[in-house]
Protein backbone atom coordinates (compact mmCIF):
# COMPACT_ATOMS: atom_id res chain seq x y z
CA UNK A 1 0.00 0.00 0.00
CA UNK A 2 1.31 3.78 -0.76
CA UNK A 3 0.24 6.60 0.05
CA UNK A 4 0.10 8.98 -3.08
CA UNK A 5 0.02 12.89 -2.98
CA UNK A 6 -2.10 14.66 -5.66
CA UNK A 7 -1.74 18.03 -6.73
CA UNK A 8 -5.09 19.59 -7.86
CA UNK A 9 -6.38 22.59 -9.87
CA UNK A 10 -10.20 23.23 -10.73
CA UNK A 11 -12.36 25.64 -12.04
CA UNK A 12 -15.24 25.02 -9.24
CA UNK A 13 -17.84 27.28 -10.94
CA UNK A 14 -19.58 23.95 -11.59
CA UNK A 15 -19.56 21.98 -8.46
CA UNK A 16 -21.42 22.19 -5.22
CA UNK A 17 -17.29 22.92 -3.34
CA UNK A 18 -14.80 20.03 -2.44
CA UNK A 19 -16.77 17.91 0.11
CA UNK A 20 -18.55 15.13 -0.97
CA UNK A 21 -22.25 15.97 -0.50
CA UNK A 22 -25.72 14.08 0.05
CA UNK A 23 -26.58 16.07 -3.55
CA UNK A 24 -24.63 17.41 -6.24
CA UNK A 25 -21.70 16.60 -7.89
CA UNK A 26 -18.31 17.80 -5.46
CA UNK A 27 -14.63 17.81 -6.50
CA UNK A 28 -13.49 15.42 -3.95
CA UNK A 29 -16.91 12.71 -5.12
CA UNK A 30 -15.56 13.62 -8.79
CA UNK A 31 -11.86 12.25 -7.68
CA UNK A 32 -13.44 9.26 -5.22
CA UNK A 33 -14.91 8.16 -8.41
CA UNK A 34 -11.84 8.24 -11.28
CA UNK A 35 -9.67 7.22 -9.13
CA UNK A 36 -11.77 4.15 -8.06
CA UNK A 37 -12.26 3.16 -11.42
CA UNK A 38 -8.83 3.65 -12.38
CA UNK A 39 -7.51 1.33 -9.62
CA UNK A 40 -10.28 -1.22 -9.46
CA UNK A 41 -9.91 -0.72 -5.30
CA UNK A 42 -12.44 1.61 -3.75
CA UNK A 43 -10.64 5.18 -2.98
CA UNK A 44 -11.55 7.91 -0.52
CA UNK A 45 -9.43 10.81 -0.92
CA UNK A 46 -8.85 13.63 2.22
CA UNK A 47 -8.37 16.36 0.99
CA UNK A 48 -6.28 19.62 2.46
CA UNK A 49 -9.10 22.63 2.09
CA UNK A 50 -12.53 21.73 1.57
CA UNK A 51 -13.72 24.78 -0.63
CA UNK A 52 -16.77 26.17 -1.04
CA UNK A 53 -18.94 26.11 -3.90
CA UNK A 54 -17.83 28.11 -6.52
CA UNK A 55 -14.26 28.43 -4.87
CA UNK A 56 -11.59 27.62 -7.44
CA UNK A 57 -8.30 25.98 -6.78
CA UNK A 58 -4.28 26.14 -8.22
CA UNK A 59 -2.82 23.51 -5.81
CA UNK A 60 -5.48 21.87 -3.69
CA UNK A 61 -3.70 18.71 -2.34
CA UNK A 62 -5.64 15.10 -1.69
CA UNK A 63 -4.06 12.13 -0.27
CA UNK A 64 -5.22 8.55 -1.21
CA UNK A 65 -3.73 5.07 -0.30
CA UNK A 66 -3.62 2.60 -3.24
CA UNK A 67 -2.21 -1.01 -4.16
CA UNK A 68 -1.85 0.39 -7.91
CA UNK A 69 1.16 -0.80 -9.73
CA UNK A 70 0.83 2.92 -11.83
CA UNK A 71 4.43 4.91 -10.75
CA UNK A 72 3.16 7.76 -8.40
CA UNK A 73 4.58 9.97 -10.57
CA UNK A 74 2.56 8.65 -13.93
CA UNK A 75 -0.85 8.74 -12.06
CA UNK A 76 -0.91 12.35 -13.07
CA UNK A 77 -1.19 11.33 -16.24
CA UNK A 78 -3.63 8.81 -15.70
CA UNK A 79 -5.64 10.74 -13.94
CA UNK A 80 -6.35 13.77 -16.57
CA UNK A 81 -7.03 11.40 -19.26
CA UNK A 82 -10.35 10.35 -17.29
CA UNK A 83 -10.93 13.42 -15.20
CA UNK A 84 -13.76 16.32 -16.90
CA UNK A 85 -11.58 19.29 -18.22
CA UNK A 86 -12.53 21.53 -15.37
CA UNK A 87 -10.41 19.18 -13.06
CA UNK A 88 -6.75 18.78 -13.41
CA UNK A 89 -4.07 17.32 -11.63
CA UNK A 90 -0.90 19.34 -11.83
CA UNK A 91 1.14 16.91 -9.61
CA UNK A 92 1.54 13.06 -8.23
CA UNK A 93 4.06 11.59 -5.91
CA UNK A 94 4.23 9.28 -3.21
CA UNK A 95 4.51 10.67 0.38
CA UNK A 96 4.92 8.80 4.13
CA UNK A 97 2.00 6.45 4.80
CA UNK A 98 1.53 9.11 7.87
CA UNK A 99 1.40 11.84 6.03
CA UNK A 100 -2.43 13.97 6.43
CA UNK A 101 -2.76 16.93 4.77
CA UNK A 102 -4.95 18.98 7.38
CA UNK A 103 -2.81 17.27 10.67
CA UNK A 104 -0.07 18.41 9.30
CA UNK A 105 1.67 21.91 10.04
CA UNK A 106 1.45 24.26 6.60
CA UNK A 107 0.87 27.53 4.67
CA UNK A 108 -1.64 27.80 2.31
CA UNK A 109 -1.98 30.82 0.25
CA UNK A 110 -5.38 32.15 -1.36
CA UNK A 111 -6.05 35.00 -3.45
CA UNK A 112 -9.10 36.99 -3.70
CA UNK A 113 -9.75 38.55 -7.60
CA UNK A 114 -11.66 42.04 -7.60
CA UNK A 115 -12.15 43.56 -11.05
CA UNK A 116 -13.18 47.16 -10.83
CA UNK A 117 -13.76 48.76 -13.81
CA UNK A 118 -17.13 50.45 -15.41
CA UNK A 119 -18.83 46.96 -17.25
CA UNK A 120 -17.41 43.47 -16.26
CA UNK A 121 -15.47 41.64 -18.65
CA UNK A 122 -17.42 38.21 -19.77
CA UNK A 123 -13.70 36.21 -19.79
CA UNK A 124 -13.17 37.14 -16.23
CA UNK A 125 -16.75 36.69 -14.95
CA UNK A 126 -16.28 33.13 -13.54
CA UNK A 127 -13.17 33.74 -10.78
CA UNK A 128 -13.17 37.85 -10.17
CA UNK A 129 -16.16 39.38 -8.46
CA UNK A 130 -16.90 42.54 -10.04
CA UNK A 131 -17.62 46.13 -9.16
CA UNK A 132 -18.42 49.07 -10.08
CA UNK A 133 -17.84 50.94 -6.98
CA UNK A 134 -14.32 52.49 -7.09
CA UNK A 135 -12.04 50.91 -4.26
CA UNK A 136 -9.24 53.19 -2.55
CA UNK A 137 -6.22 50.20 -2.71
CA UNK A 138 -4.25 52.13 -0.47
CA UNK A 139 -7.09 51.71 2.13
CA UNK A 140 -7.48 48.17 1.81
CA UNK A 141 -3.76 48.01 2.47
CA UNK A 142 -3.86 49.78 5.51
CA UNK A 143 -6.73 48.10 6.77
CA UNK A 144 -4.59 44.49 6.06
CA UNK A 145 -2.34 45.39 7.85
CA UNK A 146 -4.06 44.78 11.26
CA UNK A 147 -4.83 40.96 10.51
CA UNK A 148 -0.87 40.47 10.25
CA UNK A 149 -0.07 37.82 12.34
CA UNK A 150 -1.44 35.75 15.53
CA UNK A 151 -4.55 36.87 16.18
CA UNK A 152 -8.43 35.41 17.32
CA UNK A 153 -10.16 35.68 13.88
CA UNK A 154 -13.45 34.82 15.69
CA UNK A 155 -14.76 38.10 13.82
CA UNK A 156 -13.85 36.69 10.84
CA UNK A 157 -15.17 33.68 10.78
CA UNK A 158 -18.58 31.49 10.04
CA UNK A 159 -21.09 31.13 12.87
CA UNK A 160 -21.35 27.45 11.52
CA UNK A 161 -17.15 27.15 12.37
CA UNK A 162 -17.11 23.62 13.99
CA UNK A 163 -13.65 24.67 15.03
CA UNK A 164 -12.28 24.90 18.75
CA UNK A 165 -10.24 27.66 18.89
CA UNK A 166 -10.73 30.90 16.38
CA UNK A 167 -6.79 31.66 16.62
CA UNK A 168 -4.70 31.69 13.38
CA UNK A 169 -1.75 33.20 12.03
CA UNK A 170 -1.68 35.32 8.87
CA UNK A 171 1.97 35.37 7.17
CA UNK A 172 1.24 37.98 4.65
CA UNK A 173 -1.71 40.06 3.60
CA UNK A 174 -1.15 42.03 0.05
CA UNK A 175 -3.35 44.13 -1.71
CA UNK A 176 -2.13 44.52 -5.12
CA UNK A 177 -3.61 46.29 -8.01
CA UNK A 178 -3.09 45.87 -11.84
CA UNK A 179 -5.09 47.88 -14.26
CA UNK A 180 -8.18 46.76 -12.91
CA UNK A 181 -7.50 44.45 -11.38
CA UNK A 182 -7.48 43.86 -7.48
CA UNK A 183 -5.83 40.91 -5.93
CA UNK A 184 -6.19 40.31 -2.18
CA UNK A 185 -3.30 37.23 -1.35
CA UNK A 186 -3.10 36.16 2.16
CA UNK A 187 -0.66 32.94 3.67
CA UNK A 188 -1.85 31.36 6.98
CA UNK A 189 -1.59 28.86 9.20
CA UNK A 190 -4.85 27.74 8.52
CA UNK A 191 -8.05 29.55 7.87
CA UNK A 192 -11.39 29.00 9.70
CA UNK A 193 -14.46 28.80 8.10
CA UNK A 194 -15.83 31.37 5.23
CA UNK A 195 -12.63 33.18 6.69
CA UNK A 196 -10.91 34.78 3.67
CA UNK A 197 -14.21 35.37 2.21
CA UNK A 198 -15.42 37.62 5.19
CA UNK A 199 -11.65 39.11 4.86
CA UNK A 200 -12.16 40.20 1.49
CA UNK A 201 -15.57 41.34 2.08
CA UNK A 202 -14.20 43.48 5.01
CA UNK A 203 -10.99 44.88 2.88
CA UNK A 204 -13.82 45.61 0.02
CA UNK A 205 -16.00 47.62 2.86
CA UNK A 206 -12.11 49.66 3.85
CA UNK A 207 -11.84 50.12 -0.15
CA UNK A 208 -15.46 52.17 -0.85
CA UNK A 209 -15.05 53.86 2.65
CA UNK A 210 -17.59 52.20 3.96
CA UNK A 211 -15.11 51.35 7.21
CA UNK A 212 -11.88 53.30 8.33
CA UNK A 213 -9.27 51.11 7.75
CA UNK A 214 -7.78 51.69 11.63
CA UNK A 215 -11.60 49.83 12.63
CA UNK A 216 -10.18 46.42 11.38
CA UNK A 217 -8.42 46.61 14.78
CA UNK A 218 -12.03 46.80 16.52
CA UNK A 219 -13.63 44.53 14.63
CA UNK A 220 -10.73 41.56 16.06
CA UNK A 221 -11.40 43.00 19.28
CA UNK A 222 -14.97 42.30 19.22
CA UNK A 223 -14.80 38.69 18.71
CA UNK A 224 -17.90 38.60 17.14
CA UNK A 225 -18.95 37.52 13.20
CA UNK A 226 -21.08 40.83 13.09
CA UNK A 227 -18.42 43.28 13.66
CA UNK A 228 -17.00 42.34 10.30
CA UNK A 229 -18.15 42.66 6.82
CA UNK A 230 -19.73 40.64 4.38
CA UNK A 231 -18.66 37.19 3.27
CA UNK A 232 -17.56 38.28 -0.35
CA UNK A 233 -18.65 35.75 -2.91
CA UNK A 234 -17.17 32.42 -3.62
CA UNK A 235 -16.54 32.57 -7.39
CA UNK A 236 -13.72 35.51 -6.07
CA UNK A 237 -11.27 33.21 -4.49
CA UNK A 238 -8.80 30.54 -5.57
CA UNK A 239 -6.82 28.31 -3.45
CA UNK A 240 -3.62 28.89 -4.96
CA UNK A 241 -1.75 26.44 -2.63
CA UNK A 242 0.18 24.56 0.23
CA UNK A 243 3.82 24.47 1.65
CA UNK A 244 3.61 21.41 4.17
CA UNK A 245 6.31 22.07 6.60
CA UNK A 246 8.91 19.29 6.70
CA UNK A 247 9.79 16.89 4.09
CA UNK A 248 6.44 16.67 2.00
CA UNK B 1 -32.13 58.78 -36.93
CA UNK B 2 -28.93 58.58 -34.78
CA UNK B 3 -26.12 56.29 -35.65
CA UNK B 4 -24.50 54.68 -32.72
CA UNK B 5 -21.22 52.76 -32.26
CA UNK B 6 -21.19 50.24 -29.19
CA UNK B 7 -17.93 48.62 -28.03
CA UNK B 8 -18.81 45.14 -27.01
CA UNK B 9 -16.68 42.38 -25.00
CA UNK B 10 -17.48 38.83 -25.13
CA UNK B 11 -16.56 35.25 -24.24
CA UNK B 12 -17.41 33.58 -27.43
CA UNK B 13 -17.21 30.13 -25.73
CA UNK B 14 -20.95 29.54 -26.55
CA UNK B 15 -21.44 31.05 -29.23
CA UNK B 16 -21.78 30.12 -33.42
CA UNK B 17 -19.04 33.20 -33.86
CA UNK B 18 -20.23 36.97 -34.44
CA UNK B 19 -21.98 36.73 -37.99
CA UNK B 20 -25.66 35.65 -37.88
CA UNK B 21 -26.18 32.14 -39.24
CA UNK B 22 -28.55 29.67 -40.47
CA UNK B 23 -28.50 27.75 -37.23
CA UNK B 24 -27.17 28.22 -33.97
CA UNK B 25 -26.95 31.30 -31.78
CA UNK B 26 -24.38 34.51 -32.48
CA UNK B 27 -22.99 37.68 -30.96
CA UNK B 28 -24.27 39.49 -33.57
CA UNK B 29 -28.45 37.96 -33.77
CA UNK B 30 -27.70 38.56 -29.62
CA UNK B 31 -27.11 41.91 -29.96
CA UNK B 32 -30.05 42.51 -32.48
CA UNK B 33 -32.75 41.07 -30.62
CA UNK B 34 -31.52 42.41 -27.57
CA UNK B 35 -31.07 46.25 -29.57
CA UNK B 36 -34.63 45.48 -31.31
CA UNK B 37 -36.02 44.67 -27.46
CA UNK B 38 -34.79 47.78 -26.30
CA UNK B 39 -35.62 50.07 -28.98
CA UNK B 40 -39.32 48.46 -30.23
CA UNK B 41 -37.99 48.83 -33.68
CA UNK B 42 -36.01 46.29 -35.95
CA UNK B 43 -32.68 46.66 -35.57
CA UNK B 44 -29.40 45.17 -37.46
CA UNK B 45 -26.00 45.98 -36.58
CA UNK B 46 -22.75 46.39 -38.27
CA UNK B 47 -19.77 44.52 -36.99
CA UNK B 48 -16.25 45.52 -37.34
CA UNK B 49 -14.77 42.10 -37.19
CA UNK B 50 -16.60 39.33 -37.50
CA UNK B 51 -15.17 36.92 -34.90
CA UNK B 52 -15.39 33.03 -35.67
CA UNK B 53 -16.99 30.03 -33.37
CA UNK B 54 -15.07 30.60 -30.33
CA UNK B 55 -13.42 33.68 -30.92
CA UNK B 56 -13.35 36.37 -27.55
CA UNK B 57 -13.70 39.98 -27.79
CA UNK B 58 -12.44 43.11 -25.05
CA UNK B 59 -13.24 45.51 -27.74
CA UNK B 60 -15.12 44.51 -30.94
CA UNK B 61 -17.37 47.57 -32.36
CA UNK B 62 -20.82 47.59 -33.71
CA UNK B 63 -23.01 49.95 -35.31
CA UNK B 64 -26.47 50.30 -35.74
CA UNK B 65 -29.13 53.25 -36.44
CA UNK B 66 -32.08 54.54 -33.88
CA UNK B 67 -34.73 56.35 -33.52
CA UNK B 68 -34.18 55.51 -29.20
CA UNK B 69 -34.41 58.31 -26.66
CA UNK B 70 -32.30 56.60 -24.37
CA UNK B 71 -29.14 58.83 -24.70
CA UNK B 72 -26.26 57.39 -26.39
CA UNK B 73 -24.04 57.10 -23.52
CA UNK B 74 -26.95 55.39 -21.27
CA UNK B 75 -27.64 53.02 -24.00
CA UNK B 76 -24.36 50.57 -22.65
CA UNK B 77 -26.57 50.48 -19.22
CA UNK B 78 -29.73 49.56 -20.83
CA UNK B 79 -29.01 47.12 -22.53
CA UNK B 80 -26.42 45.67 -20.38
CA UNK B 81 -29.65 44.85 -18.28
CA UNK B 82 -30.95 42.76 -20.73
CA UNK B 83 -28.16 40.63 -22.51
CA UNK B 84 -26.43 37.48 -21.50
CA UNK B 85 -23.81 37.56 -18.53
CA UNK B 86 -21.05 37.00 -21.45
CA UNK B 87 -21.84 39.63 -23.90
CA UNK B 88 -21.08 42.92 -21.78
CA UNK B 89 -21.27 46.09 -23.76
CA UNK B 90 -18.24 48.48 -22.79
CA UNK B 91 -19.18 51.66 -24.23
CA UNK B 92 -21.66 53.29 -26.48
CA UNK B 93 -21.74 57.01 -28.45
CA UNK B 94 -23.32 58.38 -31.33
CA UNK B 95 -21.00 59.01 -34.29
CA UNK B 96 -21.30 60.66 -37.80
CA UNK B 97 -24.76 58.90 -39.92
CA UNK B 98 -21.60 57.99 -42.57
CA UNK B 99 -19.49 55.57 -40.20
CA UNK B 100 -19.29 52.31 -41.26
CA UNK B 101 -17.01 50.01 -39.52
CA UNK B 102 -15.71 48.12 -41.85
CA UNK B 103 -14.99 50.61 -44.52
CA UNK B 104 -13.44 53.07 -42.15
CA UNK B 105 -8.92 53.11 -41.64
CA UNK B 106 -8.69 51.18 -38.80
CA UNK B 107 -6.17 49.32 -36.86
CA UNK B 108 -7.27 46.31 -35.44
CA UNK B 109 -5.37 44.38 -32.54
CA UNK B 110 -5.57 41.11 -31.70
CA UNK B 111 -4.07 38.64 -29.01
CA UNK B 112 -3.59 35.00 -29.27
CA UNK B 113 -2.54 32.83 -26.11
CA UNK B 114 -0.50 29.67 -25.56
CA UNK B 115 -0.23 27.95 -22.17
CA UNK B 116 3.05 26.25 -21.93
CA UNK B 117 3.37 24.05 -19.18
CA UNK B 118 3.33 20.13 -18.72
CA UNK B 119 -0.67 20.35 -17.24
CA UNK B 120 -3.38 22.36 -18.51
CA UNK B 121 -4.89 24.56 -16.15
CA UNK B 122 -9.18 24.28 -15.76
CA UNK B 123 -9.15 28.47 -15.52
CA UNK B 124 -7.44 29.13 -19.00
CA UNK B 125 -8.96 26.36 -20.66
CA UNK B 126 -11.46 28.89 -22.56
CA UNK B 127 -9.20 31.68 -23.31
CA UNK B 128 -5.75 29.58 -23.85
CA UNK B 129 -4.63 27.35 -26.47
CA UNK B 130 -2.37 24.61 -24.05
CA UNK B 131 0.48 23.10 -25.25
CA UNK B 132 2.99 21.01 -22.98
CA UNK B 133 5.42 20.76 -26.13
CA UNK B 134 8.05 23.48 -25.04
CA UNK B 135 8.46 26.23 -27.08
CA UNK B 136 11.21 28.61 -27.52
CA UNK B 137 9.80 31.94 -27.62
CA UNK B 138 13.28 33.79 -28.55
CA UNK B 139 12.46 31.93 -32.09
CA UNK B 140 9.03 32.62 -31.94
CA UNK B 141 10.00 36.48 -31.90
CA UNK B 142 12.35 36.21 -34.61
CA UNK B 143 10.02 34.30 -37.57
CA UNK B 144 7.42 36.98 -36.27
CA UNK B 145 9.87 39.83 -37.01
CA UNK B 146 8.82 38.97 -41.02
CA UNK B 147 5.56 39.23 -41.15
CA UNK B 148 5.92 42.70 -39.90
CA UNK B 149 5.46 45.17 -42.89
CA UNK B 150 2.89 45.29 -45.49
CA UNK B 151 3.00 41.90 -47.50
CA UNK B 152 0.73 39.81 -49.38
CA UNK B 153 -0.10 37.30 -47.00
CA UNK B 154 -2.02 34.81 -49.19
CA UNK B 155 -0.17 32.35 -47.67
CA UNK B 156 -1.60 33.45 -44.40
CA UNK B 157 -5.03 33.40 -45.56
CA UNK B 158 -8.12 30.36 -45.53
CA UNK B 159 -8.63 29.18 -48.96
CA UNK B 160 -12.20 29.96 -48.51
CA UNK B 161 -11.83 33.85 -48.67
CA UNK B 162 -13.42 36.10 -50.38
CA UNK B 163 -10.61 39.00 -50.35
CA UNK B 164 -10.11 40.80 -53.79
CA UNK B 165 -6.53 41.34 -52.12
CA UNK B 166 -4.70 39.91 -49.83
CA UNK B 167 -1.96 42.69 -49.35
CA UNK B 168 -1.95 43.76 -45.74
CA UNK B 169 0.41 45.79 -43.36
CA UNK B 170 0.97 44.36 -39.60
CA UNK B 171 2.16 47.68 -37.83
CA UNK B 172 2.97 45.81 -35.00
CA UNK B 173 3.90 41.32 -33.93
CA UNK B 174 5.24 40.72 -30.51
CA UNK B 175 5.76 37.62 -29.01
CA UNK B 176 5.78 37.73 -24.89
CA UNK B 177 6.00 35.40 -22.11
CA UNK B 178 5.08 35.67 -18.60
CA UNK B 179 5.78 32.63 -16.54
CA UNK B 180 3.79 30.00 -18.90
CA UNK B 181 2.02 32.44 -20.60
CA UNK B 182 3.04 33.21 -24.38
CA UNK B 183 1.09 36.21 -25.60
CA UNK B 184 1.15 36.70 -29.53
CA UNK B 185 0.18 40.35 -29.91
CA UNK B 186 -0.66 41.54 -33.51
CA UNK B 187 -1.75 45.04 -34.72
CA UNK B 188 -2.86 45.38 -38.50
CA UNK B 189 -4.46 47.63 -40.74
CA UNK B 190 -6.65 44.80 -41.24
CA UNK B 191 -6.14 40.85 -41.52
CA UNK B 192 -7.70 38.23 -44.25
CA UNK B 193 -10.14 35.14 -43.33
CA UNK B 194 -8.39 33.36 -40.14
CA UNK B 195 -5.46 35.47 -40.99
CA UNK B 196 -4.06 35.85 -37.17
CA UNK B 197 -4.53 31.44 -36.76
CA UNK B 198 -2.57 30.77 -39.28
CA UNK B 199 0.13 33.16 -38.27
CA UNK B 200 -0.11 32.16 -34.39
CA UNK B 201 -0.18 28.08 -35.58
CA UNK B 202 2.57 28.63 -37.93
CA UNK B 203 4.40 30.77 -35.01
CA UNK B 204 3.70 27.85 -32.55
CA UNK B 205 5.96 25.55 -35.31
CA UNK B 206 9.21 28.14 -34.91
CA UNK B 207 8.45 27.74 -31.08
CA UNK B 208 9.06 24.13 -31.32
CA UNK B 209 11.31 24.14 -34.01
CA UNK B 210 9.40 22.34 -36.72
CA UNK B 211 10.47 25.12 -38.64
CA UNK B 212 13.49 27.99 -38.61
CA UNK B 213 12.49 31.17 -38.36
CA UNK B 214 14.02 32.39 -41.58
CA UNK B 215 11.54 29.86 -43.36
CA UNK B 216 8.87 32.58 -42.46
CA UNK B 217 10.08 34.38 -45.45
CA UNK B 218 9.84 31.30 -47.65
CA UNK B 219 6.44 30.66 -46.73
CA UNK B 220 5.51 34.73 -47.34
CA UNK B 221 7.31 34.14 -50.64
CA UNK B 222 5.03 31.14 -51.90
CA UNK B 223 1.59 32.87 -51.79
CA UNK B 224 0.28 29.74 -50.97
CA UNK B 225 -2.06 28.49 -48.29
CA UNK B 226 0.06 25.04 -47.95
CA UNK B 227 3.02 26.91 -47.05
CA UNK B 228 2.32 28.14 -44.12
CA UNK B 229 1.34 26.26 -40.83
CA UNK B 230 -1.84 25.10 -39.76
CA UNK B 231 -4.85 27.56 -38.09
CA UNK B 232 -4.57 27.52 -34.89
CA UNK B 233 -7.71 26.64 -32.45
CA UNK B 234 -9.63 29.38 -31.91
CA UNK B 235 -10.92 29.86 -28.39
CA UNK B 236 -6.80 30.95 -28.06
CA UNK B 237 -7.71 34.34 -29.88
CA UNK B 238 -9.36 37.41 -28.37
CA UNK B 239 -10.32 40.59 -30.36
CA UNK B 240 -8.78 43.34 -28.24
CA UNK B 241 -9.55 46.48 -30.14
CA UNK B 242 -9.80 48.99 -32.70
CA UNK B 243 -8.68 52.36 -33.77
CA UNK B 244 -10.56 53.75 -36.10
CA UNK B 245 -8.52 56.71 -37.93
CA UNK B 246 -10.15 59.95 -38.19
CA UNK B 247 -12.28 61.56 -35.44
CA UNK B 248 -14.29 58.63 -34.29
Amino acid sequence: MKRIKLTVAYDGTNYNGWQVQPTGITIEGILNQTLTQLTKDPVVVIGASRTDSGVHALGNVAVFDTNTKIPPEKLSYALNQRLPEDIVIQHSCEVPADFHPRRCESRKTYEYKILNRTFPLPLNRHDCYFTYRKLDVEKMCRAARYLIGEHDFKSFCSVHTQAESTVRTIYNLTVQKEQDLITIRVTGSGFLYNMVRIIAGTLLQAGTGERRPEQLQDILNARDRAAAGPTAPAHGLTMIGINFLGNI
